[in-house]
Order: C-alpha cells, then sequence, then structure tokens
C-alpha cells in the first residue's frame, strides 16, 4: 500500500494537523512511459508554506486534496520507461508519499555511491543549487566582498556562506542560539556568526562589518532585512531568495522600511527563483560535489522519520528545532 | 548687496519658514581662480528635503548655516579663473542666492541661444539626466516595455517618460489630478495617465497593463510603489529615483510590502543617483537636446519668482501645486 499525505486546507497563518490528511492507496499500476519510485526520502522547506497559498505566485498554488508537493529521492522498482531502469536512484519532485508513478519528467538520476541518498534533496539538490547559483549569479561575489548571510545554519545559508568562504570573502552569518552559532563558525567555517536571539544585530553587525556589506543573502525577511539595509556599501546586492519570518504572516508582509538604503547606496535588490537555474544544475551539482568531496564544503542533513510525522516536523522550519537540511523518511528501506 | 537663504533649522517634518532664514550680504570680493555668478534660477527638487536631514546619505547632509544647497544658473560677471570670462552663463550648484563667488568645480558654460536658462536646471540639467539615464541604464529600457513612471507630470517623471515612447515603449504615467492627467497624455504623448488622486489605481493599471509591467520608475513610494509591485512582470526592472511620499515622514518610511513580488518575478529594485552620471552629462545632454529641438521631448517648468518667496515654493514640491520643473527666479535680470 501508499501511504500518501494530501494537502486538504489552506492554512491562515501556521499550517497544522488540519491541513494535511493522511491517505492510504493502493500502489499504483505504471502505465506506458512511466516509472514507479519507492521514494525514500522527502524534503521539507519553507517555501512548501507558500505553495499553500491561493493565488499568482512563481509556481502554481497546490489544488486541494492533492498530494503535497515536495522534492523526493528514491528508488525506481518499476519502470516502462526507457530513461530508467530498476534499481535506479532518481530525485524529482515526487510529494509526500511512499510511492510515485511518473512519466519521469524533472526527474534526474542520482548516484548513492557518491552521497547518501538525502544530500541529492540538499546540498546536492535544490538546496544547494538555490545557494550556489544565489550567490554567484545573483549576489555576483568577488573576492574581498563583505557577505552577510542570513538563516546561516540552515539548509541553504549554510551553504550560501561556505561558497562565498571559498570565493574568498569575509562571511558574517546571522542564526538563532549559541549552538547554531557555534556550529556556523566551527563546523562551517563562516569568519563570525551573529545570534540573533540573544544579541543586538545591529549593534553586532557594526562592530563585524565596519565598512558596510556588498551583498546580504536573505532568508528571512522582516526586521533583520531591515537592519542589512542600513549597513550596506556602495553598489551592494540584496540577493532575495526568501522571507521565513514573514510566511506564517496572517496580515501583511512587512515591508522593508530601509529600502531607501539602496538609492543612497546605488544598490540592487534582485529576487531569485532556483528554477531558473535547471538548464545549469549539472554544473552547479558538479562543482558543489568537487567541493564536498575536497571537504571545503560540509552539509548536513537533519532526518526524522515516519510520514505520519509530517505535520509535526514541517513546524521545525518555522520554529528553527533543526540543523541544517530538513528531510523525512517516509518509507522503511 | 547679495541675498542669501540660510538653512537654519533642522526641520522634523515637513520644512517651514523656520527652516531657513534671509540674509542679506555684500556680494563677494572673488580671489585668484575664482568666478562670481549673478544667479538668475535656482532649482528646488524634492531631494533637497533629504539633504535636510542628519545622517548618512548618497550626499554630505547640510551644515547648519550654510547657504541653502541648490542647482542655479546664471551669468558670470567677474572672473579671475581662465575657464570662464564675464558674460559666460553657467549652470551648477551655486545655492539659494543671488551671487555666487566659486572656483568654478562642477559649473560649466550653458547656451543660452539653444533653449532658455531655466531648462539647463531642468530638462537639460541634472533633471532631465536623472531620468534619462536613470530610465535607460538602469531601468534598462527596449522596444515593447511596458513603463510605469510616477510623479508622470513633474520634472523628472515627464522627461522619462517622454524617453521611453521615443525608445518604443508602451507608457503608463501616474499622476495627481484631471489637468495634470491631460498634461502627461494629450502634451507629453503617454498612452495613458492614471489620476491617482481620483481613480483606483490598482484596478486602473490592471485594466492597462493587463500582462504587467517590465519597469517602474518610482519617484514617489507608499502605497503607489506597493502596487506597482503587484503588477510586475518576469524580470522586471523598478528604479528607485526618489519617495517624494515619505521625505516628510516623522516616522518610519513605510516600506514595500510587497516586496516578495521581486522573488516571485525575478525582478530587480535598484537605486540610482545622478551624480555617478556626472561623466556622462554631455552625452545625455546632448541627446535630449537633440529630441527637444526636434520636438519629440517637451520639457516645461513652472517658474516663480522672488528669492523671498523660496519657502512658499518649496511646499509646492511635496503639495503637487505645480506643472512640470519648478524654478524660482532669485534676482531681477
Amino acid at each position: 500500500m501508499n501511504k500518501q499525505l494530501l494537502f486538504v486546507k489552506r492554512p491562515i497563518g501556521e499550517a497544522d494537523a488540519s491541513t494535511w490528511s493522511l491517505e492510504t492507496n493502493p500502489i499504483p499500476e505504471i502505465e506506458e512511459g512511466q516509472i514507479l519510485i519507492k521514494q525514500h526520502y522527502v524534503s521539507l522547506d519553507p517555501a512548501m508554506r507558500g505553495w499553500m497559498n491561493q493565488g499568482k505566485s512563481y509556481i502554481e498554488p497546490m489544488a486541494i486534496g492533492s498530494v503535497m508537493r515536495a522534492g523526493s529521492v528514491g528508488e525506481v522498482v518499476a519502470s516502462k520507461n526507457s530513461r530508467f531502469k530498476v534499481g535506479d536512484h532518481v530525485a524529482g519532485t515526487g510529494g509526500v508519499q511512499q510511492y510515485s508513478a511518473t512519466d519521469g519528467q524533472g526527474f534526474y538520476q542520482v548516484d548513492p555511491r557518491i552521497a547518501p541518498l538525502p544530500t541529492y534533496i540538499g546540498a546536492l539538490g535544490m538546496t544547494g543549487m538555490t545557494a550556489y547559483f544565489g550567490i554567484t549569479e545573483v549576489g555576483k561575489i568577488k573576492e574581498g566582498d563583505v557577505v552577510l548571510v542570513s538563516g546561516a545554519a540552515g539548509a541553504v545559508g549554510s551553504i550560501v556562506g561556505q561558497v562565498a568562504k571559498i570565493k574568498g570573502c569575509r562571511v558574517v552569518g546571522i542564526a538563532g542560539g549559541a549552538d547554531k552559532c557555534s556550529y556556523v563558525v566551527d563546523e562551517l567555517g563562516f569568519d563570525v556568526c551573529i545570534d540573533y536571539k540573544n544579541e543586538n544585530v545591529a549593534t553586532r553587525l557594526k562592530e563585524e562589518c565596519p565598512k558596510g556589506i556588498d551583498v546580504y543573502f536573505d532568508n528571512v525577511g522582516g526586521d533583520i532585512l531591515d537592519i542589512a539595509l542600513t549597513r550596506l556599501r556602495m553598489h551592494a546586492r540584496i540577493v532575495i531568495c526568501g522571507a521565513i519570518s514573514q510566511y506564517n504572516n496572517k496580515l501583511a508582509v512587512k515591508g522593508p522600511s530601509n529600502y531607501l538604503s539602496l538609492l543612497v547606496n546605488r544598490a540592487t535588490m534582485q529576487g531569485m527563483v532556483v528554477f531558473d537555474y535547471a538548464p545549469r544544475y549539472a554544473e552547479g551539482a558538479k562543482i558543489l560535489g568537487g567541493w564536498m568531496a575536497e571537504g571545503k564544503i560540509k552539509a548536513r542533513e537533519d532526518i526524522y522519520e515516519g510520514i505520519e510525522n509530517f505535520p509535526e516536523t514541517f513546524k521545525r522550519l518555522f520554529s528553527g528545532d533543526k540543523l541544517g537540511k530538513l528531510v523525512l523518511k517516509v518509507i522503511e528501506d
């Protein structure tokens, strides 16, 4: 049987157990051209909260009653498609379910001998691609830049900062709590990490970046974006990757009051969506994979188990009660 | 004698009569290397309000007791500088005073046979340069783009829209009141102009730009910026030139709540300051001057008289009670 998590109610504010319904259905029969994937792991990402909203966005809103959209990685267990054979490992957007039948569109083969499967929905998946293309192509980092990264202990932020270090930047992270900050500096090699839960971010940022910042990679929005705006150097770039502080708002998003710093500093604030770099994922994965093999980039997944635990696990994205990439194992090996 | 308007008090909120003090002093004696300019006209610009604030900006804040900073155009009446001779007409930043003694730094010669003097602090001065370089270099307009311009009847906005029309764009203006909107469409040739005082901007924008906008040139900030953000097309560019709706705020600036539209649409919001284009002013003036001579660009100055009327005239920038470039004649010919 196939356990599937259906999206049944659009949340207002935080998603909770009533947002989803767990159903058990027969494992689908595949048709000509399809494959059946046994999905070991699914990805949990803040962006999912946005997909639940009605209205125009960078991707179609999820339909009520559909399988919860999610990145996934697993093994082909049946194939009527010449691109894939039984035993292949594949990643794609298979949704929160134990088995998915698909024509293979958007799925690609991964190699578990090179990296563990969860890494392919993390540092070598969308998460890594977001970080790599975001900081290099949108942030346009160059050697000597001062780079600020919020969500520094998170899935994307942790890679962003490590890429910036490799490229010769001074990298300042922002994360919540002393443990995360230690991880960011001691394990990931950021130059410094500001603990927004226990330190005054504006004061610390002034101390750590006395001449200001060249690039701010924003995963959080809200007050931290506003503080970062006060410290821009001339021609600074702000990469708008996400705004996790705002995703559960029941009312309006908090706009950045200090946006006129863009004018004063001839700075740029630019939004990004990783899908635009799809034609270059192979290139990005090769580069990141190389750095991982050399030990220059460390990636950590925080793995929970049980498809029935999806709603509780999902909350960790917003409570911050996790370290690195959040992953759920939805079926036994 | 030389009447001079001194900046004597930093305003909180709107500037008023107490912000300045009119003094009468002897006409300065020039030293070796200096020129004395009889300043016929001074420029009134929203940016002046920003210069009055303490704190870091793109230009030094004005010092208390200094002559009110302003663009100016006039005639050289004495010269001990080989770059200029008596009778030359020059434009620069001479301040709100009838005579200025200067080493000529930042002043350049203008020709009153080509255009009337006030035009050199308007369409052929900083105003025109802001519009031209802002919409072409920062807005990166190309043929077929849908371009939205706020402050469309104003000094900068009116030129922005006309340049965009010349470049083959569809141009939608936003202005306050039926008279201004008629001027923008009938005289300046914009495709349409939305009257924000009497129309619902969001509704009208949807009607006029059903597929969204490629470029928004923002002179006003506030609610109109937020509405524009809801109508962005993919890869749209927002040029942050000013935010007149926010300059007199006593509390925080209203940040754009809809800024995550930048992410959804992979759009860019970029600030500009005209001074960065100083090396290219001659190029800009030649192009704009050519278009004016061909009748493709119309520029209008709204000229008031009397240096003592500066405070009252200044208010017109914010009340909107003016049409085109606001200029004050500060001395009789």
